[in-house]
C-alpha cells in the first residue's frame, strides 16, 4: 500500500510549530510496510486542500490528514476529504453527547460552534474514531479502495488516535503481521556500524535492518513481517542473534530503551546506592539519572565541584594534586571518586573532571578533554576520553553518556 | 514574494529524522514579509523533484529546497532544479579547491564522486553559495522572475549558509527591510497573554504582534517592515513600550535570550558567587546554569541532597525538622538554604525541594508541590509552588525555571 501524509495549519507555515506529526506517522506506516511517497504542508484553505487531496489519490491508496478538525470556521479538513470521495457527513448524536461531555467535565460551557465536530461520515461511508485526549473526533472515508484518514493537529491527541484506532484498522488491511526490535548502541559511530553490518544488510529481505543516528548514539532496527507474530518474533530473533555476534558488547537494550533507564533499573534491581561528583558536565550526570521515577531508593548524593576550593572542600582531593596535576587529570578524578566514597559510602560512586569549552582548553589539555573515574565495590576504573568538541553542551551530554556506559559495563 | 519550501530525502520519508529545516526557513521567510504557501517532502526521485518544481513555480516566485547536494549517486536536486530552469552546470575549480581543502583539513582523502559537488550555476544563470560548514556548495538558479534556491540538508550546514548568503540576497530583492524584537516572558499563559494583548494585536498593521507558546513560556515577536532600518527599529520600540506597559514585570528579555542565559550573564557582570542544593530537580538547575560558558566565574558549589540524610549531612538540616515538617516543605528548604550559605559563603544560594512523581504525591502533598528558598546578600525569599503535574521531567524543567526567575527578580 503507497501513502502520503498531509498536514494542515498555517502555523506550520509560519514556523510557530515543528511537524512532529509526520515524523511519527511516517515510523509507523513504513513498519507496517506501508510506503510513505510524500509528506505536504498546506494552510487552512479549502481549494487548495481539494487540489492536494485529488492530486494524491491519483497516486496512493492512503492519505492521512493531520489538523483542520476544530471547531472554528477555519476548520474544514473533514469536510473537503468528505468532498473529495464523494461522500456525506451526518450529524452522529454519540459524539456530540461526548464532546458536551468533555466540556463538563473540564467544567467549561461549550459554545454552539463545537457542535461542527460532530458532523462525521455516515456509517455507509467511513468509519468515526473517537478522541480520548481531546474534542475534534477524527474519520476515515473508504471508497473504491482508496481511503481518507482524518486526524486531528495536536500531537497528544493524534498519537493516541492513532493508536487506538488506525493502527488495527490499518492492521484489519493487511494479511501480515509486523514485528521489530530496536537495539540500541554507544561507543560505535554509524559509519562503522554499517560497514560491520554491510554483510547483513545487503540481500537482506526478512527481516530487514536499518540503522538510526542520533546525538552520539546509533540504533539498529530488525523488522520483520511474516503471517504470525510469533513466525516474525523468531525472525527477528534469530537476525538480532546474527548481529550481537558482530557488534556484541556495544549493545546496551534491545528494547528501545535509554541508557539512563538501562543503567537506572540495573542499580535499582541489585539496590547498588550511588553517589556522583561532577566538574564539567555540572549537574548534568545526577539530573540524567534523576529523570528515572524511583531512583531515590539508590541515589544517595551529588556534589557539583565546580572550583578547584569545592574539589578540596568537599571531596578532599589534595591542593598537592590539584596544583601538580591540575584539575583536569586522572590523579584529580581519582581522588574525586576516593573522596565521594569515603563521605558517602555509597556502592557506586563516579566522578567527572575535563574541559567542555569553547573557552578554557589549551594544546595540552584541549576542549574534550575528559577523566572518568568509577568505584564500584572497591573496583575501580579511571579513563580519559578525548570527546569530539562538537559544542559545550555536545561535551557535556555525551560526557554524561560515557558515565552512564562505563557503569553500565561495571555493574 | 511567495515561496514553497522542497524537502529531499528518503529518511524523512521513513521518520528517521524530523524535519526542523522547514521550521527554520518558514520563519525565516515570514520575518521578511515572503509567503511561505506549501510545504512538500519528496524522496530521491529525479522524476518526482522535476513534477514537484514545476507544478511549485506555476504558483510561487521562490522554491527553497533542502537535501539532495551531496556525492552520491541519489543526490540529484541541483541538477533537477537547472533542468527545471533551463539553465547549465559548470565544473567551478574555485569550489572544487575549497572541496579539496576540507578533506585535507579534516585528514580524510577526497573520493572521485566528491567532485559533482563542485558542478553549478554558471555565471549567467546563478549564483553560488559557499558551504563553510561542509563539502556541498548550495546555489540559486534565476530566470524570468523566479528563482530556485538549492540549500544542503544537514540543519547546521543549512542555516550557516542561510544567514551568510540568502539572507543577504533576498534583502536586495526587497525594498523593504524587517526589524523585530523577540520578547520572552516567563509566569503568563499563552491565552492569558493573548486576552491581554488583545487591543493591542486587533487591527495590527505595522507593526504586528504574534505571541509563541513551547514549554512553559510564551514569546512575543514584534516586528515592522519600514523602508529603512532605523523607522522600522523605532516603530517597533514604540510598540515594545506599549506592550510592556501591559505585562511589564514578566518580561525576561528583549531579545530572545534564554532565562538561563539573562540570569548568568547578570551574576557574572555583578560578580555574584552562586551555589545551590537541589532535592526534586537533581541537579538539573545546576546542569542548566553550567550551560553558559564563562559561569565557572561565579558558580561555586552544587548539592544534589536527594535523600534525607543527605539533607542533614550535607546541609545541616534538623532532623526535627524532616520529621516534623517533612522533606518538602518550607521549613526544609529554609534550613537547606541556611546550611547552603553556612557552607559555602556564596553570595547567592538557593535551594528546593518538591515532589516531581510520578510517584510519592499524597493528598495533602501532592505531585508538583515544590519549594524553592534563596538568599541573596542575606535578602532571603522562600516560596511555594503549585507546578501542574504534566509529567516528571516537565515538573522538573519548570521548577528550574522558577528558580531562575526568583533569582534574575532578586539580583
Amino acid at each position: 500500500m503507497r501513502s502520503a501524509i498531509l498536514s494542515v495549519g498555517t502555523e506550520l507555515l509560519f514556523g510557530q510549530v515543528t511537524n512532529t506529526n509526520t515524523v511519527y506517522l511516517s515510523q509507523k506506516l513504513n513498519f507496517m510496510g506501508i510506503d510513505v511517497m510524500h509528506h505536504e504542508t498546506i494552510g487552512d484553505n479549502p481549494e487548495r486542500m481539494k487540489q492536494v487531496m485529488h492530486r494524491m489519490l491519483d497516486e496512493v491508496e492512503l492519505i492521512i490528514t493531520t489538523g483542520g478538525l476544530g471547531p472554528t470556521q477555519d476548520d474544514l479538513t473533514k469536510e473537503m476529504a468528505a468532498e473529495v470521495m464523494g461522500c456525506e457527513l451526518k450529524l452522529d448524536q454519540a459524539s456530540l453527547e461526548k464532546i458536551k461531555g468533555y466540556f463538563d467535565r473540564t467544567g467549561r460551557t461549550m459554545t454552539e460552534n463545537n457542535v461542527k465536530q460532530a458532523w462525521l461520515p455516515a456509517k455507509e461511508d467511513g468509519i468515526i474514531l473517537p478522541n480520548n485526549g481531546g474534542t475534534a473526533p477524527g474519520c476515515i472515508f473508504e471508497k473504491n479502495g482508496k481511503a481518507i484518514i482524518c486526524l486531528p493537529g495536536p500531537p497528544r491527541e493524534m498519537t493516541k488516535m492513532f493508536e487506538e484506532s488506525v493502527l488495527p484498522y490499518l492492521q484489519s488491511k493487511t494479511n501480515d503481521v509486523i514485528f521489530y526490535r530496536m537495539l540500541r548502541i554507544f561507543g560505535i559511530g554509524e559509519s562503522q556500524l554499517e560497514s560491520m553490518l554491510e554483510e547483513l544488510i545487503t540481500g537482506q529481505t526478512d527481516p530487514t535492518i536499518a540503522t538510526y543516528a542520533k546525538e552520539g548514539e546509533v540504533s539498529v532496527r530488525v523488522t520483520s513481517k511474516r503471517k504470525t507474530m510469533e513466525e516474525a518474533a523468531a525472525a527477528v530473533d534469530a537476525m538480532v542473534e546474527d548481529v550481537k555476534k558482530i557488534i556484541g558488547d556495544s549493545i546496551y537494550s534491545y528494547d528501545d530503551e535509554d541508557l539512563k533507564d538501562v543503567v537506572a533499573k540495573k542499580l535499582m534491581e541489585k539496590g547498588l546506592s550511588i553517589s556522583c561528583a561532577e566538574s564539567c558536565t555540572g549537574g548534568l550526570f545526577a539530573a540524567t539519572l534523576i529523570g528515572v521515577d524511583g531512583i531515590s531508593s539508590v541515589f544517595e548524593r551529588g556534589f557539583v565541584t565546580y572550583s578547584n576550593e569545592a574539589k578540596e572542600a568537599e571531596l578532599g582531593v589534595r591542593h598537592e594534586t590539584l596544583e601538580k596535576f591540575g584539575a583536569v587529570s586522572e590523579e584529580t578524578a581519582r581522588e574525586m571518586t576516593a573522596g565521594l566514597k569515603k563521605k558517602t559510602g555509597s556502592r557506586v560512586c563516579i566522578s567527572v573532571t575535563g574541559i567542555a569549552g569553547p573557552s578554557g582548553g589549551t594544546e595540552e589539555k584541549p576542549v574534550g578533554l575528559v577523566y572518568i573515574c568509577a568505584d564500584v565495590d572497591g573496583n575501580i576504573m579511571c579513563n580519559e576520553y578525548k570527546v569530539r568538541p562538537v559544542s559545550r553542551n555536545w561535551i557535556r551530554s555525551y560526557t554524561v553518556m560515557l558515565m552512564l556506559n562505563m557503569i553500565n559495563r561495571m555493574i
